[in-house]
């Protein structure tokens, strides 16, 4: 059964900040068909750039399928037995509500006017939209980077009903280095005069700002082990001006291909959704978050050469959910391809994932 | 003795790439008072952003002295006795050839006209200087970073000449991640309308641009370990769109800070002049560098947290020295600082310089 897409509209969304998301959208995939009773529902939640469009072939208006191997008949995540549920992240330009969509009550978008909004907003957006379509309890919940983060939180939210959650490649709060890469990109599509303090629709807007932030974020999203393989010092006519080391121009290319199908002023939005993660927020202490799991089980999952949230970012949060009385285990993946080999080494997430699963009695 | 500043005129000074950069002046500065043989004369190279004003007092236009701590009296580059001398980089704003100059016949700046100019020409417009001012031969040469790097090309040229070399913080050659965060930078600094190919004197161009950039470059010049001890999460005003963490409005006042007292053309310049170093360029290889050093002692310092040029990159120039017969020795300042220790660990800094000479009988 192919990947079936829906949204739904809840009227009122009260953010952690205390704010109210009026009309707040979110758009949702599915694949697979739910048991009534949800043990078979698995949440996948995505990262920064990515959508809701987990698995299949190409969809106009979505970017590629970023875990079509993992969430297949037969994969890691067998649609054939499993269901798997992905909504849209609030403040992303796939379908849910954005900065790019128009204010209710009036008749421009949002742009800056739209509330800040954090991991905790994004899992409850999540788990309303689940309950707006039927499905009251899912089995598990499942997410890299910044879905990784919106994962924990998810579990935070789950008042005991989910068995299991897993983490990729995510901290238990952001630590300031991250935070500093992710500032120095807004930097560079705020200081864009095309930016125009974020009312720059229906035009394109800060696009020169947004390639560069692209570029910075993917050394964050590399090694220097994948750029030693893949370009090492290769160069064309170096002793110009115009001359470009190879790795500038792989640089220069992701951060144009970002700006063809993202919006600045989303970037600018999700970016401080990330910084803002922080699993202690508005609770007594990270610990805290921890207590809805309670002897249920988790995994964090950390990636050996990953600068954005190194190993010990990620092993600690297994750490402090095991300290808060959760069943928690904390494995790695060995990959030279840096933090996004959450998406690219495909083959050791499924049998991290698939052991998991097996040796907590899971489908 | 205060430290006294000067500056020469190359007529023609023929470049690595084959050009020559017509009337190249050179700034330079001397602290201490030489021998007539150089046997006390130390050449100290200075990094990116810095200038010959290696210590002492304020001096207008110049910024702070980066190495009073170890460049003074009584210091582990004691100018009682040793004479210090520091030439300000060719691309550098601070009196050397350099894109703001004007172009030799011409009534307009250089501004991209420049050539291209790698640490091998620095190094070499810097003996020439030398030899201008009645300095025929030199014991060692000592430099940090960028500066690190033209003293490896100065014991190249050395023509076994030098006694002793010590490199801090730089590696035999820009592997692709550091490749990478300069050529973000760069691209922040052309990105901004301003900037206006360079063509943008008198005004100051593309101050956004320069200030993007010298954030990014904090970051590589710290570390996560730094950045928690001074910020970790502090923020304030975070749920608001305009809130900021502390660690982006540190790296914010440093941008600014650059934009006062640098040019960006010079720092295209000077972030390319590192990306080009390569101690195997024009030569059989790196090793064949080193030849002109065979049977001399070198010293190479390294930094523990240093995540622009790690450790391992800086023990390997120790390595491929040894391997070339040279007498190649390996220390490691430990420290949370990041690339910056070399600048800001004084302590240690001058205790491995002076066990160093010590070692070798040097003064």
């Amino acid at each position: 059964m192919p990947e079936r897409f829906g949204s739904v509209v809840l009227p009122n969304l009260t953010l952690h900040s205390g704010k109210v998301l009026k009309e707040a959208r979110v758009a949702y995939s599915v694949n697979g068909t739910p048991r009534p009773d949800g043990s078979n529902v698995v949440v996948v939640c995505h990262a920064l750039t990515g959508s809701h469009h987990v698995a299949g072939e190409p969809v106009p208006g979505l970017p590629d399928a970023w875990w079509d191997a993992v969430v297949r008949p037969g994969g890691a995540l067998d649609t054939d037995r499993l269901c798997v549920v992905c909504c849209n992240n609030l403040c992303s330009p796939y379908g849910s509500s954005a900065p790019t969509d128009t204010e209710p009550g009036t008749d421009h978008p949002w742009g800056m006017n739209f509330p800040v909004v954090d991991p905790h907003d994004a899992a409850l957006s999540q788990k309303k939209t689940l309950e707006e379509i039927g499905i009251d309890r899912v089995a598990g919940v499942v997410g890299g980077s910044l879905g990784g983060m919106i994962a924990l939180e998810w579990a935070a939210l789950s008042a005991g009903t989910l068995d299991f959650a897993v983490v990729l490649a995510a901290p238990l709060r952001l630590y300031p280095q991250a935070i500093a890469f992710n500032g120095v990109q807004r930097h560079a599509i705020t200081s864009d005069p095309d930016w125009k303090d974020g009312a720059y629709y229906p035009a394109q807007g800060p696009v020169k700002g947004l390639a560069n932030a692209r570029m910075l974020a993917m050394i964050t999203y590399r090694s220097e082990e994948s750029f030693v393989r893949r370009h090492m010092r290769e160069s064309r006519n170096i002793d110009e001006w115009k001359g470009r080391f190879d790795v500038e121009s792989y640089l220069m290319h992701h951060g144009k291909l970002l700006t063809r199908r993202f919006d600045a002023n989303c970037y600018l939005y999700l970016t401080k959704m990330m910084d803002l993660h922080d699993l202690g927020r508005n609770r007594a202490d990270a610990e805290a978050a921890f207590e809805p799991m309670r002897r249920k089980n988790f995994l964090t999952v950390g990636i050996n050469s990953d600068i954005l949230f190194p190993a010990w970012q990620v092993q600690e949060v297994a750490e402090a959910a095991s300290d808060a009385g959760v069943r928690a285990a904390y494995r790695e993946i060995r990959s030279d391809a840096g933090h996004d080999a959450f998406l690219l080494e495909v083959e050791q997430v499924s049998s991290i994932l698939k052991e998991f699963f097996s040796s907590i009695g899971f489908m």
